[in-house]
């Protein structure tokens, strides 16, 4: 690898570089498996083991463990790395929906986000659709956790309200998860239907909980004070969605 | 705070500091308080902000923010810290419980384990018991994620094989979560039950395996290979323990 190719993955470890480049990294076998056997740009990809691409005319780099350590996002490199271009996915508009679109509300951490989306794809999730002030997709650990769903689900970045106003205007009841809702398992299932997972810290915002038809929540006998947001999320998805 | 003061809270952050001094860091105020509400040993609280003890007698040392800063396990340091002595659980007895016992097998992410205590905290699970290999507890990324649940949900390390065999013979029946396993809406629901969650690579070891009454399974209709181990473990405690 030259300097200036380490210089350049190490610099999208940052959002302001992705931002300007409109690249993001990928790492690990699997990974790059699930990106190969989608419909990503790949720019290339870098390993220090044999590697023959499925796509004609990749550029495949060579690499030194060492050097791929060096621009690893991970405490250990898996030894293959792929550097692509980020998608911009559409919104699915609400008359083509089959099932269930997912709103976050300002979700910050990455792990969360990226197991969102790895639920939402398990479950067969129509789209995510993700305030704008909610972490960003191709921050480094939103992808490795969605563990390759990332490349299959429709994320898209927007207005919430403007989303909501979309859904109902369809006639698609949207709904949000908070401690002070109906129990969901009372709660009638459409086969299509919005959910609204709220910020880890502040829950549902109050423009976007004015919006919605009903409030839902998990009941537990425990004492937690709250369920962390993707796990509420998997578990309302489990129910609704399946 | 004493360079001595800052070096050895720092040390806390190893594994085997924490295991040779049986000491453990809590960070942030929410913490701090779930933590002096329980009956775990608190040693002291370092803090840059005026606070008075709940408990009589307890060292509070005055810090510079800048010092917090040095020696917090977070981004930024919350400004309070604790540091107290690591509870060594015992297992509750099958006569004794009255719901849930997870086993998780060989679980590595110390978010996953976190996430885990915290879910089992909000569904009135009985206890957690842990294969020896599983993330140590007191790992300060296992306790910041359970959000204060480690102060209240007993959670013992010892041979899976052996508890199972316990519960068993108590009449409790083992159930595991595994992709192969029956759609878990169509399982008996007991008042008591064990349910094992295997680990996040290898799932559950074929040893335990081979001693289940039952495996049971979260079928999904998207394309993600599998659940992240914590999401599974939510969804089917909110099934069995609700």
């Amino acid at each position: 690898m030259t300097r200036a190719q380490i210089k350049y993955i190490r610099s999208l470890s940052l959002k302001k570089f992705r931002r300007e480049t409109g690249h993001f990294v990928v790492e690990g076998h699997k990974m790059v498996e699930e990106l190969l056997d989608s419909d990503f740009v790949v720019e290339e990809i870098y390993t220090d083991q044999p590697f023959s691409s499925p796509r004609s005319g990749m550029s495949v780099v060579p690499a030194k463990a060492a050097e791929l350590q060096e621009v690893s996002g991970m405490a250990t490199s898996p030894g293959i790395m792929a550097i692509c271009r980020q998608k911009t996915w559409n919104f699915i508009e609400p008359q083509q929906l089959s099932g269930m679109t997912l709103l976050l509300d300002s979700i910050v951490d990455p792990g969360n986000l990226g197991t969102i989306i790895r639920s939402a794809d398990w479950f067969g999730i129509d789209q995510v659709i993700c305030s704008i002030d909610t972490v960003e997709v191709y921050n480094p650990k939103v992808v490795q956790s969605t563990m390759g769903s990332v490349f299959r689900i429709p994320v898209v970045y927007m207005d919430l309200t403007t989303t909501i106003g979309q859904l109902k205007a369809a006639g698609i009841p949207v709904m949000g998860a908070d401690a002070s809702g109906t129990d969901y398992r009372k709660v009638q299932r459409n086969s299509k239907c919005g959910l609204v997972i709220g910020s880890e810290s502040h829950g549902i915002s109050a423009a976007v909980k004015s919006q919605l038809n009903q409030l839902i929540g998990i009941p537990g006998s425990g004492n937690a004070e709250s369920l962390n947001a993707a796990i509420a999320a998997a578990i309302l998805c489990a129910y609704f969605a399946n």
